[in-house]
């Protein structure tokens, strides 16, 4: 049997795969210390009590990772950590793979849609990430960079400040956080029932969905700025589909539908007919994402 | 022995290649009627002549070709027109494969380079062309758009109207024919010593070379476009290597130098260590490339 461990910023989420079919899925806690033994003990413990042979272990990862090795992750405290010689200890005789989350998603997502031959995954979240897979395997790049879409510099006009150090990335006004971003931003210049109290960017979303003119104004920025960097993503790799993930693209049709009349303004002629879906695995394509990388 | 063949707006350059080494190269001109068969009979001619056994025969194209098909090329007045049933009247045993020019030269330089595992070409000339190689293969994308990064809409300032129908693409500024339309645009805006009644790309960035000032506000702007626009290729598939062809790109180093200079102003952290090159074959880098599409 396969499993997948996507590995989040709190949880951990695990999952026992049989050709393709989730058989059991739970969740731990990510813990600071000892995180990579928990995993393992977890995994192993419930894998004898149910008699099951493991194939092999494939991990996501919230941050950057190459050939199973972690340089650093601070927001789940590792740092110069090489994942296989740990899981070893455990498993000396599985497959051991990993990748960062988005690239895990992604491949999670493909695999579900089974129809496309390449397809390029956006995720919404906290950030903006991205995920390439071309012919069922992740497209990592030269130093496992594919899919950083968050950070293209792109919208001039605000510049917002970027954690990543630059300033005006995609993620600055695309991701959750940007939506919110974007409404403190313009809370004296437009008209508003948002709860500013209560604010998030499903609560955005639903408003704009109302006709609430300040949230209205958000999307059509935030949504813009996703058409015109996914335009980049088209005529640079012309991927058959983009899958739209993560709690924003929860929005559904009444998104998707605003980035497509987007995109048309930037889309040359030879590839405005463009795919764009909804993510449909919420948060299980990572892990089945995770288990699919060998 | 491999055919490789560049067809061109005024001329066709016919390789034939052994072991990646040409052996002779000639050309053609470029015929509005009878071209595939003016190609074949002399490609057939020489290989008799020189008791020649052909494997195959590679064509880059000028422009959008998809399964040696071509839609419709304007410019050497071809529409509807299958090129393999053509080519095989005259070789019914080779193997025929074709591609767009773009995708042709990033091959070829790809192959004579033969230490990258990924290369990410663009080409500046009369537009700007890009084309994708990952493990000596052209990634030719869904419906073969892969590398049209010209049209990456890109220029919000001046906003120059595209042959393409959109307006701000990157080709209106970044090409050959973008840099003499920007100094145009800044004709009576800065001092210059550029002779206007002679003026090419090339002069531009000979005076630029030099210090005229028109010339360097050109270079500076039409590079700062460039640079940006391979920030985004860089996030979205992370290549090991990006290659500069064209034209323009024989300003050389003083060129690469102010590139690596403004990408470093878009580059994400993990990425700003990146290897732009100059393209080495000149204009033999398509009949390489299009005998190698196999």
């Amino acid at each position: 049997m396969r499993v997948g461990v996507d590995v989040g910023g709190t949880t951990v989420k695990i999952g026992f795969i049989d050709k393709g079919e989730f058989v059991h899925t739970y969740a731990i806690k990510t813990t600071k210390t000892d995180l990579f033994d928990n995993i393992c003990k977890s995994i192993k413990e419930y894998a004898e009590e149910n008699n099951i042979t493991i194939e092999g272990i494939g991990f996501g990862m919230p941050g950057h990772v190459g050939n199973n090795y972690i340089d650093r992750l601070p927001n789940i405290g590792l740092a110069d950590f090489n994942i296989e010689a740990h899981v070893k200890k455990y498993f000396p005789n599985v497959i051991i793979k990993s990748t960062n989350d988005a690239n895990a998603a992604a491949l999670g997502e493909y695999l579900n849609e089974h129809k496309y031959n390449s397809a390029y995954m956006i995720t919404l979240g906290t950030g903006v990430g991205g995920g390439y897979i071309v012919d069922g395997k992740v497209v990592e790049g030269f130093n496992n960079n594919t899919g950083e879409i968050g950070h293209m510099v792109i919208d001039f006009e605000h510049n917002y400040k970027c954690s990543c150090g630059l300033s005006g990335c995609l993620e600055t006004v695309s991701s959750a956080t940007g939506l919110v971003r974007l409404a403190y931003e313009y809370k004296n210049k437009f008209k508003s029932n948002i709860d500013f109290d209560n604010i998030t960017a499903k609560e955005v979303c639903d408003k704009a969905k109302e006709g609430d003119e300040l949230a209205c104004r958000v999307v059509d920025f935030a949504m813009d700025k996703l058409a015109l960097a996914i335009s980049y993503v088209v005529l640079t790799v012309n991927p058959e589909v983009i899958i739209l993930g993560g709690g924003v693209a929860d929005a559904g049709d009444f998104l998707i539908d605003i980035i497509q009349k987007k995109y048309q303004q930037y889309a040359h002629y030879a590839v405005t007919n463009l795919n764009i879906i909804h993510a449909k695995l919420g948060n299980k394509a990572g892990m089945l994402g995770a288990a699919y990388l060998w």
